[in-house]
């Protein structure tokens, strides 16, 4: 038996038995029928629990490689990056990269992105993209996405994509309400899979706009997605384990239902802000924009928190993380995402009581 | 038990119980010491296989990813495809895709590039990158590595991109010797891993000339896989089951030596060869330019190549492949990449033996 320990950090996540069987099943030629059933099993799925009317395409590749393309299909002018932590930080450090005019609007690590703050910068005009971090993950700030979006539509021509990494199906997102362009996320967070793949929902204006980029390339090429997608397949050939995957946990989140997963993960990130109160520890984010998926504790008592993270493996084999990027050791953060149930939070939350009268 | 065909297809190919139970080995934080361990165990092996004492990048994307990134790193002027079939020839569009100045050498599907037609192209001049499929799976065309590169390296300044994806591990490969800049395949082919992740060799060469280009993005960017390869990681969240799956694989290959490894691909390649001439059909390559580990069998008694298909599949539980693109069904497709044996290709060739009677 392996002695990995179960994963409470914020992702990859602890991983059902059930997925993984469900990944074994046999391989299958991509360009035939086989797979375009595989397909076709999880799109109505995927559509009801994003409340999309449009597909949901599958990604070979993790989340960046979908934060990347879509800049390469979206941006001709400029792109406005949101930042507020590690990951929409480094979207800007990425628009770059692609070559795109950016610029960024830049809260400190800890803060949520506020509409105002928004409404001032594309004020400035020249914007053609905004992308925006719903639940950054290094902070564990949720930021107020419908506020947001309703901000940016004030401005015109402006597309929208919105990473949803580590907050897609914990808590409610509806797509055709929303109305962004475009809305990815890995799978490795909430959904509980073994990282490899992303997904993607695109809006018709986002394909209209990509037309206008003639050198978005293939591999990310929304026109490619969409054209496979009426076809129940995927541009490149896709990772048929994850799907495989992906078919048996929309399968549970469906049995289990959305409204009691959504409450679910509420229930259980209400115990790990339990815990850290009980032990006079201080939410790295603000009362109102604290993630539901995990928590970003502020190290205000000082521990080790190299110390803390190693002892909780190391005595039950249980995994947290140690903050990440400029925050490390002064914050640590748990995770609740996936498969967690108040009985499974319990047992983390008590392992760390055991855990911490000696570093305090 | 599933009732999904083995398959002799092209692509992906059969997968061993024991890399799907391998894959399935506990998800483990991809930013902690676990990661570093299993990256770092894959290796010395890869380098080993491929000949090279340059890293081998695990990339999570499928092939095309690493063929649009290779572009996106590497050409700044022009470059040239050398096309001779769907996979070649759709690298020519993908380059142009990604805004690239781009131009091809066209030979006839089936045919091989020459080292004399690559010769006569690149001396019209304005080149800096080569793109070289070195197996093409839709004709089964081995094309003359060795020699096409020595024409390339007559002129200065070029870069050479070449795939692998159905020949790596399948035929003798020396990295070091070979001297190309780039050298990528995926996983689902002689590999016999699911699809879901692409290998990538760089060259130290193909780094500076990276620099070069500003644009060339973070998903796929030649410098952060070799500056996350340093500390043993990816740049981007990898698909752990897939990297253990390839650590299994890795440790088969090495077991079974790969003289060995070429010796039964040879065989079984032979096998398959000696079937379609015991009927009277021809092989769809050149004699001297003839694919290792697939053969394309060109159409020639005019047979029913769907039905054929199909009735292998539904009498045998078999699936081979009725032709690519534009000569799907003036040939068919027969595997013989991964885990087969002389055993297991004899019981597919007399499966065919036994359905083919009908159709001829």
């Amino acid at each position: 038996m392996s002695t990995k320990p179960k994963l409470f950090s914020p992702g990859p996540v602890d991983v059902a038995k059930e997925t993984y069987e469900a990944m074994c099943s046999p391989t299958i030629g991509h360009r035939g029928k086989d797979f375009e059933e595989l397909y076709a099993s999880v799109q109505p799925g995927l559509q009801q629990i994003a409340q999309s009317s449009r597909p949901v395409y599958l990604n070979t590749a993790s989340a960046w490689g979908a934060m990347e393309g879509s800049l390469r299909n979206l941006t001709r002018k400029k792109v406005l990056n949101l930042c507020c932590g590690a990951f929409s930080d480094k979207w800007y450090d990425v628009s770059l990269r692609c070559g795109k005019e950016a610029d960024k609007l830049q809260v400190e690590w800890g803060e949520a992105i506020t509409p105002e703050l928004v409404r001032n910068k594309l004020s400035e005009g020249g914007f053609d993209t905004v992308t925006l971090v719903h639940n950054e993950t290094s902070t564990g700030v949720l930021n107020p996405l419908t506020e947001i979006v309703k901000a940016i539509r004030e401005f015109d021509d402006i597309m929208i994509i919105v990473d949803t990494v580590s907050s897609f199906s914990a808590v409610p997102i509806n797509y055709d309400e929303l109305g962004v362009d475009v809305l990815l996320c890995g799978v490795q967070k909430a959904l509980a899979l073994p990282p490899g793949i992303s997904l993607m929902i695109v809006s018709e204006a986002a394909l209209e706009r990509a037309k206008e980029l003639p050198d978005r390339g293939y591999y990310f090429d929304f026109h490619e997605f969409e054209k496979n997608h009426a076809k129940n397949n995927t541009p490149s050939t896709p990772a048929i384990p994850h799907i495989y995957g992906l078919r048996e946990r929309v399968e549970f989140m469906l049995a289990e239902g959305m409204e009691t997963r959504f409450a679910r993960h509420e229930a259980t990130n209400q115990l790990t802000n339990d815990w850290l109160l009980k032990h006079g520890f201080v939410n790295f984010a603000p009362k109102d924009y604290q993630s539901k998926s995990l928590t970003c504790i502020k190290n205000n008592l000082e521990i080790d928190v190299p110390g803390f993270v190693k002892a909780v493996r190391t005595k039950h084999n249980f995994l947290i993380n140690g903050g990440y990027g400029k925050i490390k050791g002064s914050t640590f953060r748990i995770s609740n995402m996936g498969n967690e149930t108040i009985e499974t939070q319990q047992e983390l939350l008590a392992a760390l009581d055991d855990v911490i009268p000696e570093f305090l």
